[in-house]
C-alpha cells in the first residue's frame, strides 16, 4: 500500500507504507472513501512542531469497514462509518461525560492519507451511517470526523445560543465551519474575521453577518464598535497562536465565552490579564464522537453542507500538491480520494 | 478622622485622614458597623503588590448611611446597608449581564477600614438589609461584601450544581466560605486543601467532606485517589499563585470546571497544558453586588454563619495587629469594630 509521509518540512511522500490489519481485537481496518488535510497537519509540515522520523500522515477519514477484530461488537465489515480523528471506548467516564477526545484509552489518529487505515477501539470511536452515502454526501460527511467536529465544539464551547452575537477567529476551515455551528445554534450575528475574498464569500453563505478585516487591537476595535461598545457573547478562536488567543479575550465581553480549538502553539496566557477579562475558558481537543450522531444526521438530511470548504480535491496519490495548496493558502481545505 | 494606611511592606498606620464626603451627587458616606482585613490585603502588605505612596485601606464594609448625594434615589440615610468592593451602577450592560465587577463605571473601594466611607454609585453598589441588623448578625453581614461573596463566585464559577464533587485549593477565609458556598450549593463530596489544623475544623464545619494535606503532584495524586482516578468536576482556587492555579487545573477531570477568584500574582497559564486538560476556566474580580440580595437572605435569615471565619476581633485602632495575625496565620480573618 501506498500512503502518504512525512519526512520533514515541506517533504510528503505517497510511498511504500506497511499495509494496516488488525492487532488488537477491538481494532477494525476501513477502506478510505475519502480523507483530507487538516490544518493541524500544517503545523509539523511547516517544521513549527517537531516529528521522530518519517510519520505517516492524516487523521480525518470515513469509508467502508473492511475487517473488524474479534472483540468488535456493534461495527459490521461494509458499513460505513465516520470516526473521530481520537480514538475512545466511549464507556470510561471521561466518554460518559461527554469528552471522548480524553478517553482513558484515547489513541490519536495517523495514516488515514492512505487507501486503508487501522483505528483502534473500533466499537467506540466509528459511527456508521444509515446505509451507503450518495457520493456527493461523502466530502461533508468527511467533515465530521474532524473540522466540522471541531468547529461544532469551538461554539458549543462557547455558550453560543439563539441569539448570540460571535466572532470566529480564523477564516481556516475550522473557523469557517464555526461560522455554520455556531449558525445552526441560532446565533443572531456572527462576525468573522478575515482578510481572503473567497474565505469571507464561504463565511457569509455558512451564515456571517459581518465580516471584520482588521486585526490585533485594530480587530478588537472594530469588533467593540459593531457591538457598541460592549464585545461579543462568544468567541471561538480557531487558530491556535498567541495573537490569536489574545484577540479572542479581548474581543468577548465581561462574562462571554471563549471556546478555542486552534492547537495552541506558544500560547501563553497571563492570569492576571485573564481574571481581569471576566471571561470563560473552554476548549481542548474536540470530542468529535459526542457530537457525530448529531453531525452525521444534518448531513445526511442536507440541513448543513459543510463539505464546501473543500475547494479543492485531488487524488490521494496527489498529496503532496495538497499540502502545497493549504501551506500557500491556495485552497482552503484540500479532499484526498484514493 | 483616624483610619488604617499603608506606608510599606509590614506599615499599616492608623492615622488621621481626610473625612469622607459627598463628591459626586451619586455618592454615599457610610459609618462603618464593621469591616475586616482581606486576604488581597496581604499582598501589599507583603511588599508582593507596589503601592503608589501612602494607602488608605481596606474594601470590605457595612453599616449605616449617614448621608447621600443628591442623584442618590433609593438608599436612605439610616438604612444598614451592605456593599460590594468593586462599584457599579447596576445598569450598564456588563451590569445587566450580572458581571458588576466589570462595570463600565467600576471603581475599586479603598479605606473602608475606617469609621466612615465615601461610597460612589450608591444605588447600584449598595444592598439595604431588611431592617437594622441585630449586632451577631453583623459579622455574618460583612463577609456578604466581598470574601462571601467572592467564595461563592467561585463556587458558581466552578458550575457547582447538587451531586458535584469539589476540590477547594486554599484555606483562608475566601476558600473556607467557598466550601460554604459548595454545600450551600448541593456538592456532595467536597474536598478542602489544607494543612491547617483549626482551618480544616471550619471546612468540616462549613460542609467538607475530605481533607488533602499533600500539595503539588502529591495532592494531585490524592484528588485522582478519592475520585476513582477521574479527578472531580469542580475545584474553586481561591489563592492565585502559580501552584495554586496548577494544582487546580490538573486536579479537575476533562470536562470540569475551575472557579478561580485568587487574584493572580505572577500566575502564568501554559496554552497546551489547558488544551488537553480539557478544563473549563472561568473568575475574576467576583460580581458580588449580583450575589448580595441572596446572601444577605441567608444570612439574614440564618441559614448560614460565614461571620465564623472571624476568628479574631480588634477595636479599628488596633488594626495593625490585625494584619499582622493574618500574615502570620495566627488569624483566619480579622474583623474590626471601629
Amino acid at each position: 500500500m501506498r500512503g502518504a509521509v512525512l519526512h520533514g518540512p515541506g517533504d510528503i511522500r505517497f510511498e511504500d507504507c506497511e499495509t494496516p490489519k488488525i492487532i488488537e481485537p477491538t481494532d477494525a481496518v476501513i477502506r478510505i472513501a475519502a480523507t483530507c488535510v487538516c490544518g493541524s497537519d500544517l503545523w509539523p509540515y511547516r517544521g513549527l512542531q517537531p516529528i521522530n522520523g518519517p510519520t505517516p500522515m492524516g487523521h480525518e477519514y470515513c469509508g467502508f469497514v473492511e475487517e473488524v477484530g474479534s472483540g468488535v461488537n456493534y461495527v459490521k465489515p461494509g458499513q460505513f462509518v465516520v470516526g473521530s480523528f481520537a480514538t475512545s471506548d466511549n464507556t470510561c467516564p471521561h466518554c460518559q461525560y461527554g469528552y471522548q477526545s480524553s478517553c482513558t484509552r484515547r489513541e490519536f489518529i495517523t495514516g488515514a492519507q492512505a487507501p486503508l487505515l487501522r483505528v483502534p477501539l473500533a466499537d467506540g470511536t466509528l459511527v456508521p451511517t444509515p446505509s451507503v452515502p450518495s457520493d456527493n454526501l461523502v466530502p461533508s460527511l468527511l467533515t465530521t470526523s474532524d473540522v466540522l467536529g471541531t468547529g461544532w465544539f469551538a461554539a458549543d464551547a462557547a455558550n453560543v445560543k439563539p441569539g448570540s452575537t460571535v466572532a470566529v477567529v480564523g477564516d481556516g476551515a475550522v473557523g469557517l465551519l464555526g461560522v455554520l455551528s455556531a449558525k445552526q445554534m441560532g446565533a443572531e450575528r456572527i462576525i468573522a474575521m478575515s482578510r481572503h475574498e473567497s474565505r469571507q464569500k464561504l463565511a457569509r453563505e455558512f451564515g456571517a453577518t459581518d465580516i471584520v478585516t482588521e486585526r490585533g487591537s485594530d480587530g478588537v476595535a472594530r469588533i467593540k464598535e459593531l457591538t457598541g461598545g460592549i464585545g461579543t457573547d462568544a468567541v471561538l478562536e480557531c487558530v491556535g497562536t498567541q495573537e490569536a488567543m489574545m484577540q479572542a479575550v479581548r474581543s468577548a465581553r465581561p462574562g462571554g465565552y471563549i471556546g478555542y480549538v486552534g492547537v495552541p502553539h506558544g500560547v501563553s496566557l497571563d492570569g492576571e490579564q485573564l481574571f481581569f477579562s471576566h471571561v470563560h475558558l473552554h476548549g481542548g481537543p474536540a470530542p468529535v464522537r459526542r457530537y457525530l450522531p448529531n453531525l452525521i444526521d444534518l448531513v445526511w438530511n442536507r440541513k448543513i453542507n459543510p463539505g464546501k470548504v473543500f475547494d479543492l480535491t485531488l487524488p490521494l496519490d496527489q498529496v503532496a500538491e495538497g499540502y502545497r495548496a493549504m501551506d500557500e493558502r491556495r485552497a482552503i481545505k484540500t479532499l484526498l480520494r484514493p
